[in-house]
């Protein structure tokens, strides 16, 4: 695509504690790897073939063992020795993830710090995997259950979120004593990389973790190979059901996150002005490349519409779209070109289907950096179910504003709709925030608060096609995700031990 | 099959609080009901068609809504409820299980008892389902998951336990709220119906729990049913794994246990007597027709070996085989007549192998129940890997002992096996319980307990090809497989409430 | 006191699953027992001595070995018997409650049903009782906590709710493997005694429940004697910390719940109508005499004030006082003739104090029961702190009205109160609500909910000079309340008994 | 005592983040601190006086409402850094602990350790305070449990762990928003302190965590002061009982773990030479200056006990006593003067009261060290119930021998004793090992561990009088110790929100 492409450096793999390249011939593949803010190819990344996975897989078979056997509270530490780490590259790790993702330095950190906040959670482990125990469960009887690792697990992770959404996954499963094959998305790979080094320095054993960079070959390979017990993903819905449906069929368990379509309500006494300002970040922030974002608001009533809009509108005005290593910026570009397009496209559907469109971003221009894949926040009125902007996930900076006449209106449609991820109410009244939060057939419910995602102590997990598999991602659920249930039920046959009967024959021993 | 077909009542359905047949026309399909102790047809039951089914759906989809929103302590009352009309009922119950699936009615009650106790763990809903609530997550922010319910699930269950396997599901189901569709399996479908009409009369309200007999036709509906939102399985490992992928397909969660070769080991310290005395019945109780039944024993030494060979050849000289419901047997007769000849065909095939038959339970006559399918106790010695009665699951009762030289050799053979339900060893020694019960690859795990099967307020399942799915069968993990998470995160923007500020234009309200 | 107390019954204790005088001799000790809706003493109650209290705890500790070893599931299986069998003996328990205590039938149910879910969570004692299990402390080391029985406990209990507050302490005790001694109080002894009765029929074995009745003599052998483990109390403040210090000093783990002076809080935008049906029942439901009652109300704002108060006294014109059994009735006379002329003193004291008596209930009279201790409800306006009404707990149908500027002026005063048992916002609105539950400083919070008494399933405790003590009553401080933790840490020196190393010698054996 | 202490340097208390002398005039007391190797005094410490005390307290108050409302993950994370400071400045507090308490450095080293894992543990604050959450404890009413900070809390810890004990209390009560007051050994001030100055660059606000040295009027002021809401204390069981009922009686809540008397019990099937190393660590570790020592050993059987005593006096003769600070040395001098003759006498006693003498340590002299507090291991045969040395907690390196003929027997000697705090069996047979963990009137319990010492994520504590309290010390019980629960019960009443009634007025807003 780039005439460059050739003369860039090739990102490999990480196998057993070390770079790998995954392949000693010619015909190893690799795909140019962008700089969104410029549209230039930096780098090549090495696409895996089913060799070089399975040659992970099986250095993550061998370090299962030992790793296994080790005290969780070792385990534990490594996890606390990694928190410590990446702090200290904090700034290498954003730059990293804004070089290949697009979105602003604040987005990166922001990022990386709630991927941090996991890594913590995992550290908690010795905490986390206690078991169940009753004494006397008949007379004599005692019984407990134990939490122990699965085994060789797997990561499928997205290119929106290159730092958080592996920390989400691997921490916790290596922290339970399980080893793991990462592939993270092939778009955004260094970051993701970097950190699997600094987890080797903070002394995880070289097997625990190891990461491959690849396509369907790879993916289809974890998804196929007995030795892989497990695996989690994040992406859209269709590859979240394949991932699912294949993965049980070759049976592992799956956890398979998938797309979303996130509405906020706004009743009349809500606070605007912080509604307002809520929803700026949560349409807009990280160009609305998120599963968490907020691409529509259902207001109650067209005064509160009316006011929302003129609120977002002003707010629009002021923000500044630029490159993302620029701290001047409020947004920078989307992920790829053909992402971008897709975006364009959406737009000029709603156009089409009778939304209107009170904010238009398209005529963005970024000096300096014509060929990036730049977009300017758009807002729509008027949206309506069945419009394209409605149905689909637009992953974008396009936010559609909804009017419905009662909260029962907003949350039928809610309802209606295939996703089921996140969704928040904006409201000052008690009842309101409870029969919202009660009623609503979605995972993670905000009361005033518009991106809520659970913090790491919590799980994280949307509802209906939004994820695939009985347990949500990190925080508890994800304990019980990366252990299976073992339960042991014991018995002394009496022998007379208490008045010495059993050892009455000193002689003979 | 039998000419006396048609004259024998009929087993129907239960749907929406009554019975029903199912069917208006004359294709109804149906088949016949055996008394296992005689071979005689005693019932016909029909099979529901794909409308059945879907009835029964719409009943449990109709009734979900009021009862999810019954408050938790109103529906574990009904559990207590249930629970005293199952003990009242018991005789009337275990005399329906042995007449169709000709268990001894002293297992029957057996049976029926820990079904009961799982009655009673979900009465308990309103601990278990308890939520974690965290306040300040952030400044100001409060965030709680709770564990709401799923809407309409369904369970499919064997002959070998009408009454406990059912009861493993519903109750903890619909004590979370959910509603629920239970094909039972058509061999046995009497004692299951009968609970359901005393859940009725406990107080589940009409649509909660609708039990539909059938076959394919009935579970593939319930498979792809879009409203059935969750599946629970027990049966062979092969029809688990297609409910497991079919359901997961469908975008389902399912739990499918599925079959097992459950080991003892006897170390050479171990109480031979008392090892001897639980081999017996975990070999030969209900026939060996149980999942976690032991038909296979390594005995670490030739001498343990012999010793334990001499010990049960003696206790099974003493073993009454005759009809169910006469208490004085120790073991009824097998299921069916099919099954009958494939457990013979299974003894037959050992003798080919090699291994040495030292009781053969083929020569038993019941006199006046000729046609009934009675086996007595079968005692295989040299039992060895590869052979078809050391690769597969006879369910029938016949007893292999291998020669091992070690306890990790024991081990190695048990982790190799394709199952992985259940397992005990027989020792007096810490460490060998110790070391056993740490790294066995097997799900439930006895030390001196033949029957490890969890106490209902643990859960159940195996491991390896023994279970498909996250989360075990009844008991804490029940609740889980049958709710799921949602996490709501709170905040209350300030407006001065605290001062009166946000109350004071009065004359404005 | 009145002549014809020599003629009535006496009431004595329950001792080892028997009925027992407690003395016999002369000179034992015993006090009449009114009916508060005629002022007639109506039975003769037993003074237990030193010595009667002693047989008590001996019976109890002979009792405990075999119950503690008792399985937990069995255990728990007596409370679900007893439950059905209270439920079964409703009518009779409500009425000698009535009989003694004088409270309508009505809330004599009430509290039975209340007592009956303590029992009903003490059911759930198998998964209460679980403790934590940890596999690999330290390499090869496991190590889990237990939570087992204390011994002999002892309770002490109110006249005001003679059935449920033995309930909050007994069935938890019992069931996590302790045996009890209960000093019921004096003047309310039959229905209590009855329930023990009922225990007995229940399946509890003789000595694990004892029941004496008795005066200071009685609670001090019970705080004193060194086999007592630890003791609970419900009571006044004074008596509470006596209770808890003489406890404490004697070695003992004690929780005493002492008086209360509960406020209600009402903001402007609340729902008035609501809140006013609510104050009605929180402030002359059971005449007052309830720890968890509303006897002060602070409105915020002279207009919620009136309203409120308009509301009230419209609502207390149409209460019916008389007898208790009468099911016409709203409310009974007052516990006993003194108790009766100590509430009556504080209401000429609130008008001597400044505050004003807008509805004076000390002219009712009920035809034909002259004698009896009947006060109609009273409500004062402008009570202030430092009034005398405003300082103490009444304990009687006196409520007062608080006018109060801001909702923090209103929290200010809760705080700076002795007490910090319950307490009640009335509000719309999710801000205020979230502020006052989290920074008010007492135990029991309620938004919108009067009486704030948490479910079985959570537990009970004030806060302040409320409650002594560590852990709250019933729910699952209960549990820890009534056990003690033991942690074992365990390891098996390893002697090759994978290998068979161990078991090399079998002929010396 | 010694002229020198004039001259030395004077250690004074840290209250608000800041070095105090504690005293403005002449009339500060102090006293010397001594090199237990040196027998010279090297510091003074100020004994704070009772306003100083109370400045201390004033200061926790003050900084009690902003750290209680600061969420409790960044509380958490002060304890993370917390840890990484302590992990970077052990070697020079171990030298501190060292040159006034006289253990030899490993032991230091392994008591800083141990204090770090209770930090760690600390860390993990937003799990541990997670509180229940119940929807629909009635029609639209929920109800949760929340863990509150109790405020302002003092701890009052021994010589022996001059930084561990303190690490078991002020990291949690903080952590879980607390503010505390410490008053460490006066003996042992210097670790203690430099670890509160590491807690301030850790991040902890000043008077968070204040700390005092002093004597009895210091610790009377902490019991009485009425803002200290709760106490913990480490030390004697005469001092604990002190302790508990003077801060029971003054209405706090109190944790009081005192006194010892451990015994372990070897069983004829133990592994010995295992047994023997772990108990010479056990008896003679710390000089056995520990509440977890092993000073009593009951050998089940003559030939055990033979056993026992030739590995243990081979062992002893091993050893190397010296000052603590030479890593070629086993065992440093004891804590104090009058300590040492203490000891001494107590084997002056055990001589005359019959015990065999097998060692006598008596006579150990180092070089150099003429005046330092050494004592040699000494070990006793033929110990039996009634001897001084049986009887009483002697806290130095004297070991006692047993013999019991069964474990019964020993069992029964070991409940019969005063004390509860821990105990050990060395046993292969898991029949010995689940009877002795179940039976035994002990609050930690090892198999084959001799310091059977919890893990951090379990708790610490002893039965009878080894601990005043209801929970034991650090881990789960620490978090419930250091809080109060708070139940809320909430309803918000229908306005028709749904529908939009409730807001149906919008011009009059």
């Amino acid at each position: 695509m780039n005439d460059s492409t050739k003369q860039v450096a090739t990102v490999g793999h990480w196998i057993n504690g070390e770079a790998a390249t995954g392949a000693g011939g010619v015909q190893a593949r690799t795909q140019p790897v962008y700089d969104p803010a410029t549209g230039r190819a930096t780098k090549q990344v090495s696409l895996a073939d089913k060799a070089t996975v399975e040659s992970a897989i099986a250095a993550a078979q061998a370090a299962y063992p030992a790793w296994r056997n080790t005290p969780p509270i070792k385990r534990a530490r490594v996890m606390s020795k990694l928190k410590t780490l990446l702090e200290e590259h904090a700034d290498e790790i954003a730059a990293l993830i804004t070089s290949e993702n697009g979105k602003v330095l604040a987005d990166a950190h922001g990022e990386l710090q709630r991927g941090i906040e996991n890594v913590e959670y995992a550290s908690y482990a010795t905490e986390l995997l206690k078991g169940e125990h009753s004494r006397n469960v008949g007379p004599g009887i005692d019984s407990w259950s134990e939490f122990q690792a699965l085994g060789v697990v797997a990561g499928i992770t997205p290119f929106n979120f290159p730092v958080m959404v592996p920390l989400w996954m691997w921490p916790m499963a290596v922290v339970c004593g399980n080893t793991f094959v990462l592939k993270p998305s092939e778009r955004t790979p260094s970051s993701t990389l970097r950190i699997a080094q600094l987890a080797l320095e903070a002394g995880l054993p070289p097997g625990v973790l190891n990461v491959v960079n690849g396509d369907k070959e790879a993916v289809d390979t974890l998804l196929t190979d007995p030795r892989v017990k497990a695996a989690s993903f994040v992406g859209s819905t269709p590859i979240a059901e394949y991932i699912y449906t294949t993965g049980c069929a070759n049976g592992k368990r799956v956890q398979a996150l998938g797309g979303a379509k996130n509405f906020a309500v706004v009743m009349p006494d809500a606070d605007i002005p912080n509604a307002v300002s809520a929803l700026m970040g949560a349409a807009y922030g990280s160009c609305g490349e998120r599963c968490m974002a907020i691409p529509l608001v259902a207001c109650i009533g067209d005064a509160t519409a009316d006011a929302v809009i003129a609120g977002l509108s002003a707010e629009i005005a002021k923000m500044k779209v630029g490159p993302g290593n620029d701290n001047g910026n409020d947004m920078g570009p989307l992920v790829t070109k053909p992402h971008f397009e897709k975006v364009r496209s959406f737009i000029e559907a709603g156009e089409k289907e009778g939304a209107k469109l009170v904010v238009d971003g398209r005529n963005v221009k970024v000096a300096g950096h014509e060929e990036g894949y730049y977009l300017g926040p758009c807002l729509f009125d008027n949206v309506k179910p069945g419009m394209s902007i409605y149905q689909n996930e637009i992953f974008g900076p396009v936010l559609g504003i909804i009017r419905a006449k009662t909260l029962q209106e907003a949350m039928d449609m809610i309802d209606a709709h295939e996703y089921g991820n996140g969704t928040c109410v904006f409201t000052r009244d008690g009842e309101a925030a409870r029969y919202f939060t009660d009623h609503i057939q979605v995972g993670m419910v905000g009361v005033n608060v518009p991106l809520p995602v659970p913090v790491a102590y919590h799980s994280f997990g949307g509802w209906k096609r939004s994820l695939f598999g009985d347990l949500h991602a990190y925080g508890p659920d994800g304990v019980r995700f990366y252990t299976k249930r073992k339960t042991i039920t014991q018995r002394w046959p009496s022998a007379g031990v208490r008045e010495g009967a059993v050892f009455s024959f000193p002689s003979s021993r």
